[in-house]
């Protein structure tokens, strides 16, 4: 299968069981389980089960345990989407062309509704039926995702970027700010998969764990380059939304052209990374060009 | 050791471990640190952690795996009291006679301080140093948490209570919205310690969960009284908020009579579920006493 019939795949296959996960609530709350619907089927591209399945499928984890690890990912991403929309916070109308959670329902659904995202992300894994190897690991996987969501990850990264706005940040700080932001919950695809390998190194976990750094924050500047460059239509959200909020962004702080040459040595960071493991890394190398290619 | 010397010991020593928790994260962000403290050390009544040591005891649970559940749960705790007390969600400014975490921080950072308090009520959970017998059971303890903690517990019960605000409900609906909303998290005190004790039979856990079950109502009863005859400063908050936001409330759907002979009610279905269990339920017995009986 090429590697745009995988993702397609992937995005069928996560779009249907994350319904499922819904359609398996009660019905007691019925506004907030649209909510949650509604922010886990929005659109999304299903980056993150993709990275999980490309990763999983390189070191030969079983399709249940790299499920299991994707829905979880996606209602902690989801959640974080909901909450970073919130007046409070960004004020987002839009995502991904549709209204947002506060927009479509009400604020204080929309806070509901990712509150109890995140509490599915560790039911769901805490509950998920894995393999007996993964089973031993679960409390593993379970420390892994707690930790990129909260304080030492993603709160924390959203954050930093909260009190620093409008502020004059150092480039290590801003990357130290999307490292947590973003990246934390890229790096714990990569690492929640790792802990469920029967036989990864330690060697290629570390060059793995490198590369999801790398693509994490190339992630990121595409999405600064895109603020600035790119086609509100495409994006689904107006363009320039970042400067407007007085964002710190790779390219206010490098220029343009700075922002793209970052851009393509932590591509080339991640490629070299990948270049050091004992596996086809095609899909990986693909996974990359996926990321800072793509225009919305 | 009296019960009202092991509840002041409980407060001080859930005190002391949730500031060290706070204390051990990294310097990262540290606005977003100290509304966690705050969140987490507002002058808590520390009701859960006491039931948890109650039980812990009765059951011959090590310590340290009473104290990681506690932990745990007050952390879950603290999170949704400073979400319900937001703008969008109850408007309130004032809880325990301090601010609230959005009056002494801001929004963002009150909604922020509640998620990565979530997340690190996980994370402290499938960290802790735990018993052999209660580290084999981690994924149990995690899924009971996160279900009590989501939409089927905490966060259905608020959406209920926010959809059904203004709106005429059932006593039977008033009774399922709190067993969400309150109960589920008091019910998941008891669930937890279970799962980790090692001789407790089906029948007394079966006991044990009916008694958590009508304490956590009584407990929500007493509170909706307090809010028609009790005392704005001993409750540290304005009384008769409820009935100024219309919301469903026992003695509005009672009467203050019948609210009083339900309190009683469900306190003496809780003695009898106790009466049956082949323990001393001293302390368990004052612990329903403390909930019924307390002025704030």
């Amino acid at each position: 299968m090429n590697f745009t019939a995988l993702h397609q795949q992937v995005k069928q296959q996560t779009d249907t069981s994350l319904n499922t996960l819904i359609d398996d609530l009660p019905h007691d709350a019925p506004r907030l389980k649209e909510a949650m619907r509604h922010a886990l089927l929005v659109g999304g591209k299903r980056m993150r089960p993709l990275l999980v399945q490309v990763i999983g499928n390189t070191l030969d984890v079983p399709k249940g345990d790299q499920m299991a690890i994707s829905m979880a990912i996606e209602c902690v991403h989801a959640y974080s989407l909901v909450h970073d929309d919130l007046p409070a916070m960004d004020d987002d109308d839009l995502r991904r062309g549709q209204p947002t959670c506060h927009i479509a329902f009400d604020e204080a659904t929309a806070i509901l509704a990712g509150d109890a995202l995140q509490a599915l992300a560790f039911s769901t894994l805490a509950d998920a039926p894995l393999s007996d190897f993964a089973t031993n690991k679960r409390g593993e996987l379970l420390s892994v995702l707690a930790r990129a969501a909260g304080y030492r990850g993603m709160c924390g990264g959203q954050a930093i970027d909260l009190t620093s706005t409008g502020e004059e940040i150092s480039l290590e700080q801003l990357k130290r700010l999307h490292n947590l932001k973003t990246g934390a919950l890229l790096r714990a695809c990569v690492e929640m998969v790792s802990i469920v390998s029967q036989d990864l190194d330690s060697n290629s976990k570390a060059d793995l764990l490198a590369y999801a750094d790398d693509i994490g924050l190339a992630f990121q500047v595409q999405d600064d380059i895109l603020d600035v460059e790119g086609n509100s239509e495409q994006l689904g959200k107006p363009a320039g939304s970042d400067i407007a909020l007085g964002k710190n962004t790779f390219p206010a702080k490098l220029g343009i052209e700075g922002a793209k040459r970052e851009l393509d040595k932590l591509h080339q960071n991640a490629l070299q990374a990948l270049a050091r493991l004992p596996y086809n890394t095609d899909s990986l190398i693909a996974f990359s060009e996926l990321l800072v290619k793509r225009d919305h």
